[in-house]
């Protein structure tokens, strides 16, 4: 298969709930989280390369320089390999609209782009790139197409995706008699709508009724998305064509400080992907459910993710249920009579949480920001 | 009052439930666990001082240089303020026995002498000296006394003494009508028996019927001593006195590395207290209810002694009942949806308990050792 995507990886996001793990400094997705001697971010752009035309990280100024030394081929000047620098953030739209503008005017509006984020884990690669390849086959058709991830529990940490009926084949190869049901399918289906993160009693209708999970990733051509912009967001579509046109010019910088600011700071959730839901044009490619995707969204999961072998340094005496990270900070860890914790060790600082409060954490930052102890975000 | 009690601290004890704040080179004794400014063993001396005609300290050579830099008085030649190294631990009876009979060469047989832990924390050193007062007033006329705590619960951590009749009134004076009851009284009582902690019902029931808490402490005359010493446990006796012979005079060192190590190794409560206890020979001197004593056995009671106070540099997102202690580590404690833990912070351990498992924390030194880890125990 010839390698025909745009990819575009977002990489932001304070991850105040794997504090103090991540630091505002120090992002979820510069950060080796599985032990896999790769951090999230470089293993995003493994995962990708084999569909990858090209590759553009959007990121801030603050993390250039970190970026550039995990991952030295987007540190030169190939356009393939290609570092964008937010002047400042304004959310997932205009970051993945800049970069998929600039795939318009390199390669134009048939060109296939993808969003994927930056700090998500996805245990089996061959699977995701099956869902990829079907999401690319209905973006080539002119939908709007995110990859649906499969259900392992009524989660009520994700927003879900109603998908509908499957679209009529046209290019992708036809589902075998039997073979749909409850694993997911290579063969995408259209998109009745987008929910947000539900109750648990709903999660449990959801799951039941057959819904997925939403991970945030897109594919489409590059026309579709800029079209569907321009009809939505006209003055956001327009600001992002203007700096696009300067981008391989020698007024790129300057096109880039003057209207990057005036861009509404909008996520491509809410500017595209729900109102163009609402009129059929989004798609879902169901991911198998065998895929082990997750967000990696607090230490709940993290400790889901690692397992047994979180144990690290530390002493258990009658501690089950219980993670232990260390951030550095070389200590040993002894954990008595406790349940169901996560301990994490850093040179400055130390989190114990129950799991089932993880998401939490990031009150912690909230604290400690309004306690003026900013040195510890 | 004269001043007419020789003193005597065993500072011992490996503290392992105090770990990773105690270390074996840095017991508990050595430790300013109160906040207070002062190591429980600086306290035990101030505490004793008003009523002391000479103090001792019985502790091992590793600890000689500690104990010296937190009490130049006993670095000297002082021989009221002075340091005795045992060659090597034999538990209470030889450490209290040697003592009593240096004691007894130097100021004959009807000396007072009195011992006390060098790492219990007494919140009225008033109440507390009340109780000694009473103690060495049963022990002037042949009793081995020791002061009994008036329970403020029916602790399973502690040792329990049945107390029988007062004391006929004899140099002490008479229990006010109406003071006698549930609140201590400076009035001695004969000690029917000792009995080892108990399970939680046991305890229930002890407290119900007046039974008061063993604290070790032991107030008598030298001669006392040493004659019941001379009739259980003649070799010992023989051994210590051979020794203290020597005390005063160039052959100290020899002797007492020649004799030291023949010596049983035997608490003083199963070698005199409780026998003595079976024949009559044992009075208490029940302490007032408000004493505020504790042994400090494990986190939980440290925990209850620091209360409000012990919350640090610590982050807290719902966690009710937890205390974090800094053992030099200096890190930011954030505490997220947990309840009814301590959290102990140093340098190289960290250490996360219930606080009802408090005691089981001597198992995680247990597993050190065995994990060769010794460097951190």
């Amino acid at each position: 298969m010839t390698p025909d995507l745009h990819v575009i990886i977002p990489a932001g996001g304070a991850g105040t709930r794997l504090w103090p793990l991540s630091r505002r400094a120090r992002p979820k997705f510069l950060l080796d989280l599985t032990g896999s001697g790769r951090t999230l971010l470089q293993a995003t752009i493994d995962r990708l390369s084999p569909r990858a035309a090209s590759m553009t990280i959007v990121t801030g100024a603050a993390h250039r320089d970190a970026v550039a030394a995990q991952l030295p081929e987007f540190a030169g000047a190939r356009s393939d390999r290609e570092l964008v620098i937010e002047p400042s953030g304004r959310d997932s739209m205009p970051a993945i609209g800049l970069a998929t503008a600039i795939v318009r005017e390199r390669h134009g509006a048939d060109a296939l782009v993808g969003s994927f984020a930056a700090d998500h884990v996805i245990a089996r690669p061959d699977l995701f790139l099956e869902a990829v390849d079907a999401a690319c086959a209905a973006a080539r058709r002119g939908y709007v197409t995110t990859i649906g991830i499969t259900p392992t529990e009524a989660s009520t940490a994700y927003g879900y995706i109603h998908a509908g009926e499957a679209l009529e084949a046209e290019g992708t190869p036809p589902v075998p008699a039997g073979e749909s049901g409850t694993r997911g399918e290579p063969r995408a289906r259209a998109v009745s709508e987008f929910v947000e993160k539900p109750d648990a009693a709903t999660a449990r209708r959801y799951v039941a009724d057959g819904y997925l999970w939403n991970a945030g990733m897109f594919v489409m051509r590059a026309g579709v998305l800029m079209g569907h912009l321009e009809r939505l967001h006209p003055a956001l579509a327009a600001g992002l064509t203007r700096i696009a046109r300067s981008w391989d010019t020698p007024s790129r910088d300057r096109e880039l400080a003057r209207t990057w600011p005036t861009l509404t700071a909008i996520a491509i959730d809410h500017a595209i992907a729900e109102p163009v839901a609402a009129h059929g044009g989004v798609a879902v490619a169901p991911a198998d459910l065998d895929l082990g995707w997750t967000d990696l969204g607090d230490f709940d999961a993290l400790a889901e993710l690692a397992g047994p072998g979180a144990e690290g340094a530390a002493v258990r005496v009658g501690a089950p249920g219980t993670a232990v990270f260390d951030g550095g900070s070389g200590q040993t860890v002894a954990l008595v009579g406790v349940e169901d914790l996560v301990v994490v060790t850093t040179p400055d600082a130390v989190l114990v949480t129950r799991r089932s409060a993880a998401q939490d954490v990031k009150k912690v930052v909230d604290r400690l920001v309004q306690a003026g102890s900013a040195g510890l975000v």
